[in-house]
């Protein structure tokens, strides 16, 4: 590099430097550093090894070993959480308390809800088999199914996002959008035995609430009327409530906080609902009137 | 780390240990461990570089040297899918018979066909090239086309899916479908010449058949009109026909084990169609009746 | 691997090599070599944490070191970038010149605009906080927003696309579609204030046209009305104009080069829009009619 582009450089250099300076999200006010992303990720491979033993990370246990498998993961997800969870509190702090405890009674009451978390989520994996033609064994939707993917995170971010940590369920669930195409926004709340198959273009909005045994398609909007207000919303619930056995089939839209979806209601492909359904209802959109026209050979 | 956190987490690990137990896809029926992600995805890769040489990899060969390059990657896709392809052959057996000698003739007869799929895949890249405006070169379509991608993952999961090997050819076509958003089942039958454009949200089931020459947009589903009978599907011609030379514009949906577009035929956009449409037809929804309102300044 | 083994993939590697001569884009014309993807996507990673300083990558600066932060990685992504943007220019010549001059002068082009790049991601940073219900802050949009990821390299890519550099812009732009679902082809023209929330399945052609303070979300397409005639439309604006502090709300497609969204205008979600709308106008697609059965219990 020729001295004359050495200069070059460090002009460009300062100049970036007067622009941090004019943005807080840059500046010295923050007590702490930032939350590592790199380390919230691998985080989170450690807990869906936790959640399926055998099948992802270098390890392959001896199914007889089943019993130590879980305690040194466990004790690993809990430093590494405790780590990042307080540099998350710290950092929208002003005065730089130590948070550690508040960020150890956080973690331990995450951890101790794994359990739990692994019981729902071989629950999902029931829904998927019992649910797709495609499948051939609760193995292969464990190692490759997007949508078992997708809300094992989300059920993971929804506990964080519950105990208010800022930032980390964001991170988890926008890595889990990125891998699969599903947005489920980590305040979402979501029954038992849930089913997404393809998945690619899903989207399920921060105060949608969905029952048990529901199944949704690809392309499906579980969304807002409109967010034109912006930050005027917060906090409004502004998604659709969809109730127990619905299936909502590919590419639907079901808009609105006051929307529901009764329960054991079917919602056919590319249907745009703005009102609430009642229970046990079938619904398909008229088919669009199409045109046909002979083409010369 | 406290000693009642030790407790505490040992408590957890041995709750989730009693889960383990609770489910036979994590116990000791099974003769041997399950496949390895990584494994089968590195292979992937390594395929990747023998079907488009220079391209990917470290490697960057110079021209001259095309004839040696083949062969070592080969040897090594042989040794590692022979490995894998045994684990998950011998996983679904119950007396843990030696199957190596199996699965030495599927991995053999793979990679006999990689030079008709390397040929297969050039043809992809020119059908890619002659029908997008954007397209500037073969080389830029093998860079960074996700639709060739798609097509290169599904062409090789597809003589995995047909040599009837578990698990892996979904591993290989769910890294696909997270890496383009495209969800090609390995179980579809796909011609020659085919081209994806943008590609995010394509579906394309598992008994779907598509001829030569067939054009695909982003949003397109070519999938199954009901699921709810779930495994009682297995097997069941489920997904629509597509014949030569049609084009399937973006967002539309083509759905029913029965539908067949014929060949030469070319499907607007937004399109849902569950009968079959006649050779040589232009199909065109009605736009949707669209209402404007003046808004205020 | 027994002996006949060896000689069987012998003889496929000969094949292989066959094929690979009968193919010019692998062949001793070129000068040089190919770009390295790798290579392209580091340098992107650099620039990323150039952007976002302390947000990525493994350091976490002290925000009293921000003034040095930005000169050792701009120097690496300068060394970085000429190295492979000469080999994507020599690539494509017949003589092999040397074009380190010109790769030289393309990139200080190109690292001389970070600061105003800068800038204008910050104004989208913006944008998506104003318009974004759910964000609860900068840091959470930077560390997370696939929509923020899709821009950033969309403005990168620009720059490079404007410069005529080969490969590298569309190695970046897929390396975001990848990512995020989020198709944004680098030769767009995207205004200031661009905020795009969910993003996948968006798709933004080649020639379209996007002005300030604009809003896209998920499933949006603003593309092309045929793609018929292929290369034949190489360089002709084919795709539409949508002018300032318009909304395209979720899944509606906008098509046409000679479409324009006037100003003002909001679009609903599910539009099917071809032809021009006016400033200040709502565009609302009438429901589809929607047909309702009872399901037995």
């Amino acid at each position: 590099m020729s001295n004359k582009t050495k200069e070059d450089i460090n002009v460009i250099a300062k100049e970036l430097a007067r622009n941090y300076r004019g943005y807080e999200d840059f500046d010295e006010r923050h007590c702490y550093k930032l939350p590592n992303l790199k380390a919230v990720l691998d985080t989170m491979k450690d807990i869906r090894r936790l959640m399926f033993p055998g099948f992802f990370g270098p390890e392959n246990p001896k199914f007889n070993s089943l019993d130590n498998f879980a305690g040194s993961i466990l004790a690993r997800i809990y430093e590494d959480m405790v780590n990042q969870v307080q540099i998350a509190l710290n950092y929208e702090t002003e005065n730089c308390p130590k948070l550690q405890e508040k960020s150890h009674e956080i973690v331990m009451d995450f951890i101790t809800k794994m359990p739990e978390i692994q019981t729902k989520l071989m629950k999902d994996v029931q829904a998927m088999m019992d649910g797709d033609p495609a499948a051939d064994s609760h193995e292969g939707i464990i190692f490759s199914y997007p949508g078992l993917y997708a809300i094992f995170v989300y059920r993971i971010a929804h506990e964080l996002y519950k105990a208010k940590v800022p930032f980390i369920p964001r991170m988890m669930s926008e890595e889990a959008h990125s891998r699969t195409g599903i947005d489920i926004n980590p305040g979402a709340t979501i029954g038992e035995y849930f089913m997404i198959d393809h998945g690619t273009g899903i989207v399920i909005g921060e105060t949608a609430q969905i029952g048990n045994h529901v199944k949704i398609y690809q392309g499906v909007t579980v969304g807002a009327l409109s967010t034109a207000k912006g930050q005027g919303l917060k906090g409004v619930k502004r998604h659709p409530t969809i109730e127990d056995n619905v299936v909502l089939y590919a590419n639907t839209t079901v808009l609105g906080g006051e929307t529901v979806i009764g329960h054991n209601s079917v919602i056919g492909g590319n249907s745009f609902i703005t009102n609430s359904i009642p229970p046990y209802t079938q619904v398909l959109i008229s088919l669009p009137e199409h045109k046909y026209r002979k083409l010369k050979k």
